[in-house]
């Protein structure tokens, strides 16, 4: 099978830095089409300079990066403090990106990408899902044309990590989120229902530091400074689950966002039951399951093939 | 150590009714004050004549029964069909009641209560919560003579089962579960976080009903007719913690339900962490785990002491 | 035709005063059956200790007073300041009542009020709808025993006084607004659309005081501390309907009280048009003209009647 | 002075077709340097032929139309009917339009004569605030580019027309008013407020038709076939503010809209007192009054000069 032709939208951040290598260490499966980045862990031109930065790491420099949407849809942020560190990578030292972003939009970048090639883009945002929904919304014909939208987000049957009800990306921007739910396409949600499990062990950073080359150190050395000592390799799960799409179980549901309440804002609610979904079908299939084990083998041998 | 002295305020309801007998069946813990109804699982009128029924049944007919709103706050429902049968007692035959409520409602019987024995009475609300919270705003005055309030509501960190946002009590009468929670009364929450673990089964009903008497086969006759094939106890649970609290265990959490939002109406939003409490202290003790197996051995051995 | 039986559920308040002073000098016109009070201009102890200061300046101290609900239904609230001045009527130096409210709640006098005398009480609230709302759920069994409901609340047409949104009354408690616009009575809707017409000039308080003897006076002192120099009389219209309803005109509509967003809440969504009542039939008829100067020449002839 | 160069956002439309032949009568005043086009009063593809067929009939083909977003923010809609006839120009047999729309999208060319242009380019959105929001959305660098935002949409401080609550353009696309709105823009609010007072009437129609030849008349005839008997010139008020602002009085104020709420969507919140604006500085001027035969004597004039 012809591997994935994927725009990996998002917002690194160190796990989205771990996605990024492991689609590197898995062509066979993953083709990595264009990098599109969008404000999140850190602000738009920290994250932009990051996807640069991990592509001089892993050589990769081929791999145009679009820059995309430095504010949420419906008002700006001003992040204070993040998880990743102050520069997003864990403040590991990583060197300036010796390349640039694209003079593209990555909102262009996507329409553009999705136009030129119809039904063979899959979307991938590991982010808040803004550029993809100002695309949706920009040129809704675009919809059709893209077979999936893979996606890291939200927390479907348990609690989030942003507020009591909400995820990080959903938080973010929430009506972004319920744009692309609500766009017809056919949708694979990894949120924190499955993404949690992915919870990353000291003996594991060790052995497979001790095991690996400079990426493989460079990766490590940024989990050690994420995730206030609970780091969850959230984003990785969606290119993992294009290599082996095996480690993963779900369900189908009819999911939305919520974009009104204060108190409720970036909630998923996830309807299974067919009558909690109104007559609707399933616009969603929500993975819940993991095989943590094999997520973690697959991990170790695709980084330490890297260096 | 002297029985806990409590208004049971319920919408019976099958759940409700072996809550009824478990209490009748513990008088070393559990001293019921009265019983005070309210619309839910079905109409007012039934909810009230069940509970006389169940009194009947148990011959404990000297327990004053009061009539308390026969709809939510914010809008009257109409309930269509329900999950307890058609009489809300599972259509098992029981007869009319022999005794009738007391003239005074249930909103005032609760606050003449509370303010006859300040201190004393807890309030144990396994219904929708209107009762409780029409008396805490026609008389604010009671709250601090209100020692607890111990419900059956919510689902602090799971779905819900009216909805996907919402569990029953708080799906019907969202509101009245916010009065409740920000009243400055201590509170115990016994959600489908806990409520969910006690499933009953089809072993734990045959073995119970071949050992019991009349009694005990009239509730196991209810319970066989009653959730769909899958019936959780939810409100004897409530009942069950005064017995024996070590049954159970908890978190403590700053606990809101959701009333503005149409998609996320009745949803529970539980902060455990204090970043996330935003610097409020807990109000609710939320019930998380079940020791089940105990719990059913308990349930086993009270229902049979009736008969 | 006999005089239109009352309950004046009010929150005194210098308007809520000229409102009872002109129902006291129209007998012709109103029987006020009893005053019943509630948080608003100021706290609920104040607003029951002014009903009773009104009724020894007037001499009507056979009239009962009821003590309603301290707070709005979704939350209590702690007024700092009021344009009422600091006793709610001005500070004129009305001594401390004579009297003393009735032991029985206001929630219960209206529903014992409107039972007892089946079609013949017509509600007025020129205060938050707190009461009001809180009887129709306790016993909605009252609803179609009531011939009208008369009230002071919301702004249809036209901005609000309290938030560019939102009325005073229909601020303070949006929920109980709702639940009596929905509750299927009579209605007829004094809000800022015609009060707001009803703005009394120094000269006409010059003249009046000129003419009147103590009581009169004494309500020109009232209206001399109120409203930051820009007096309108609002609640005195829902009195002065019942004495000369030629004196307003109005149109029907469907009303609905904004009760779920942070910046609309308490907004007046009134609905003329059948295609924006969806098909609704109205549920108010909503006042919006006043012959002003007439208005005031009723209130001059009637205030000096006091004397 | 230079005339005023501007971006035409629009949805045409009769009242935007007029828009567009008053800016062209008056060179001295305004310069359109684009016109882009959403949806609106028709669907996309309509409003941009529409738009094309109003440059035909004035003769003005030099002007680049950009066709903009087919859908709001939120959800797509299916419009069902206008009052702007089926064609949206009142079916009054315009001819297909001989001109094609730019490759480029509205949403681009904005950002791209903004910033070609930094301090020069006002916009002007007399339909739903789609484009532009998407604009400061993809591109806020461009705010502070902008010296004016004048648009044609809300209620500030009456009812709506779309809704009780709420404008058409305002109730089409709410969130896009909302971000143009806190977008720190300098704004000029055209709402109804002002517009409602551009009543045309059969006499003026009748007039103008007489003394006028072609366009007039093509303009005449869209009016009488427009707005249900009831027509207002809601879109030309913005741009005869362009050549004579002394038509025109207004006051500042702090406006946003709702977005969450269901039964207040698309309602305008304007808080003109400075206790209601919570200590924020106006955010915008809202034009609240109108010389309506001064207006309608310019529109004459104009219109006449075009033939």
């Amino acid at each position: 099978m012809a591997p994935r032709r994927i725009i990996l939208d998002c917002d690194p951040g160190v796990d989205d830095a771990l996605a990024m290598l492991l689609a590197f260490a898995a062509p066979e499966a993953v083709k990595v089409e264009a990098i599109t980045t969008v404000i999140g862990n850190v602000m738009l031109p920290q994250t932009t300079a990051n996807a640069l930065r991990i592509l001089d790491l892993a050589g990769r420099t081929e791999i145009p990066v679009h820059a995309g949407c430095p504010r949420p849809i419906m008002a700006p942020i001003e992040r204070k403090k993040s998880v990743h560190g102050g520069d997003g990578l864990g403040d590991i030292g990583l060197p300036a990106p010796t390349g640039r972003a694209e003079a593209e939009h990555a909102v262009d970048a996507i329409i553009r990408l999705v136009r030129e090639n119809p039904g063979e883009i899959t979307l991938c945002p590991i982010g808040p899902m803004t550029n993809v929904a100002m695309a949706l919304i920009k040129a809704p014909d675009i919809a059709p044309l893209i077979p999936e939208i893979v996606f890291m987000g939200g927390a479907a049957f348990r609690p989030g990590n942003s507020t009591p009800a909400a995820e990080f990306n959903f938080m973010i921007d929430p009506h972004a989120a319920q744009v692309m739910l609500t766009a017809g396409v056919t949708l694979t949600m990894f949120g924190l229902d499955v993404t949690a499990q992915a919870l990353i062990t000291p003996d594991w950073m060790a052995d497979v530091e001790a095991a690996g080359g400079p990426i493989t150190r460079a990766a490590i050395a940024m989990l050690r400074a994420y995730g206030h000592g609970d780091p969850c390799l959230h984003d990785p799960c969606v290119i993992a689950h294009f290599i082996d799409p095996s480690l993963f179980q779900g369900v189908d549901a009819w999911v939305e966002v919520e974009t009104t309440s204060p108190l409720a804002r970036g909630q998923s609610i996830a309807a299974v039951a067919e009558r909690h979904r109104a007559g609707r079908a399933p616009n969603a299939h929500v993975i819940t399951g993991l095989d943590t084990a094999r997520l973690f083998a697959l991990l170790r041998e695709k980084l330490l093939s890297l260096d």
